[in-house]
């Protein structure tokens, strides 16, 4: 349904229907609109639609807001923070930022796609009015919290690839890459708030990723750094055909798989099991060790001992405890069979 | 300094010289009265006091409010969490409970005592009109920060043994022990907000504690059962010389070390350092585990993980490898000197 006179597309209809086919348990195909239902409609009269009267498709409209309204949420948040916390009237200013508001509506979003598919088997199509920005907050939250594989450092690479570099968010728009304007209506922290939502899911599930909250902090700097090619231009098209990114920069992940040992978590442990993040108003809180890591007011100390070198080093220590366990069955083995001399490789 | 006359006590002020004099670094006695400094004066007129005019002396009041008003503050907090959360107003209510500007004036108070202790060298004193509830908060939050023992589970028991139980804390009128008159002014929840203030310094250093929260939940779960003698009665007098609850009743602290495993923090790595807690508004927060546990749409999925046993239980997997590091060093040992046949012990 396009535009005022409501123009239907014939294509799309069956398109839609296709999709839906494909899953044999999908009774009715679960249709989310990013945006609030007003501003939907008021697109209709620039041209603009949504699904309605879809066959065996329903509509939902989740409420989320645009690039305009998230900017000055997160001065609002900022300046809560930064360059000095009002603790009089902290509280007062967090709720009137209305920022963790916009994160509590992207992370429902995202879990109501994770139940329909999760729990409902239904499949589920995600849209907004351009699908580049709202779209990919949603599909890449919902797609972490179903699949294990997206929750280790290789697989958070693949998934950002694909649903933000491959799928055109225009990073080099939102961000202002390059340009002076700093005022530009099109800049936006879409994908700052993107990582946002996703630190919340870090916080309530510790063990449940790869990686710390130090790779989302490490990707937002290079983000603005500009020093890697993967965050460069506004589409893939522009970023490796136009200006050939993967001939002339280093890619920001393979910054990260040759420094892997900076974003382990210690906590980690693979799970099977679908996530379902709890959006409710006091689960959620505000990323301090990012937005506010400027102020030494602000900072919590827990953030320095996890970021400490060997602070809190699991991993290495298991690893070298398991070497050592190995060397002294070789020992034992070589020992055995008499092929070598005995000695003890631990003290 | 006391009464409206302003009557002074020799001995006093010869008691606190000699508390000065033992510390030759001390120049001056800090004396901390945890009461707003209104309250103090009011107090004057009901034969009260506080110390004006001692020599070598400065008196700071930590402006921290009494068991009536902390009553108030906890049932307008837990009404923001229970029995469900008011989405749109919650920072609002929150904010207007006024519980963490509460639990904010404690800790800024205990963390005035351990930086004068620790990087000022010199003595503090702290008190308010009894001694048994403000004071006890104070002296156990500046003693776990500045002595690592105290963050062990045994040096814990110790230190609430020691500033609760036989500092006279009236655990019994506070709690309202077998009372009906649950509208009885003396109740008041000054042992739960210790916990709270607790909970906040283990959130910020999560590897400088032996034990987790759970130790914390456990033991005010312990406090209104009265399954144990260590919480019950006003005072040691009455719990031990009257009542006999050393030779009646089991200690909380018996079932603690034999549970140790419960409440074993997977992340503990004992340090000799100071903590420095940051009461910054925006790094406390609620401790929604203990007081929202009963709301399914509140509590935090982390909650289960860790409680989850063997969910994080690096603690024990560290034992394991250790021990099977142990039994192949044996095997390597017997089979160089010949006292035994050859096995391996790992597979």
């Amino acid at each position: 349904m396009t535009g005022l006179a409501g123009k239907r597309s014939a294509d799309d209809e069956t398109h839609l229907l296709n999709i839906m086919n494909a899953n044999a348990n999908c009774r009715e195909l679960l249709i989310l609109d990013a945006r609030p239902a007003v501003n939907a409609k008021l697109n209709k009269a620039k041209g603009g639609g949504y699904e309605e009267n879809y066959t065996n498709a329903s509509l939902t409209f989740l409420n989320i807001h645009n690039i305009h309204v998230v900017r000055d949420a997160l001065k609002r948040l900022t300046s809560c923070l930064i360059p000095r916390v009002d603790e009089k009237n902290y509280l007062k200013a967090l709720d009137e930022s209305k920022w963790l508001n916009h994160i509590q509506s992207i992370l429902e979003g995202a879990v109501k796609a994770v139940f329909n598919v999760d729990t409902e088997k239904q499949s589920v199509l995600i849209h907004c009015s351009d699908g580049w920005d709202r779209t990919a907050q949603l599909t890449s939250l919902a797609m972490i919290q179903l699949d294990p594989f997206y929750r280790t450092i290789e697989g958070f690479a693949i998934l950002i690839e694909k649903e933000w570099c491959s799928f055109g968010h225009k990073f080099g728009e939102r961000i202002g890459h390059g340009e002076d304007g700093y005022n530009d209506g099109e800049r936006s922290p879409v994908f700052v708030q993107f990582c946002d939502c996703l630190w919340q899911i870090l916080r309530q599930f510790p063990s449940a990723f790869e990686f710390t909250q130090e790779l989302l902090i490490c990707m937002l700097d290079e983000l603005y750094s500009c020093r890697y090619g993967t965050f460069l231009f506004n589409s893939e098209k522009i970023r490796l055909m136009d200006n050939k990114c993967d001939e002339t920069t280093i890619s920001f992940w393979s910054y990260v798989l040759e420094h892997r040992k900076k974003f382990n978590n210690p906590m980690y442990r693979p799970k099977k099991k679908v996530l379902y993040v709890n959006p409710s108003f006091c689960a959620l809180q505000v990323w301090t060790d990012y937005y506010a890591r400027s102020n030494p007011h602000v900072i919590s100390p827990s953030h320095e001992e996890i970021q400490q070198p060997g602070g809190v080093d699991f991993l290495n220590e298991k690893k070298q405890l398991l070497d050592e366990i190995m060397a002294l069955d070789e020992t034992v083995h070589s020992m055995a069979t008499g092929s070598a001399p005995s000695t003890s490789s631990s003290s």
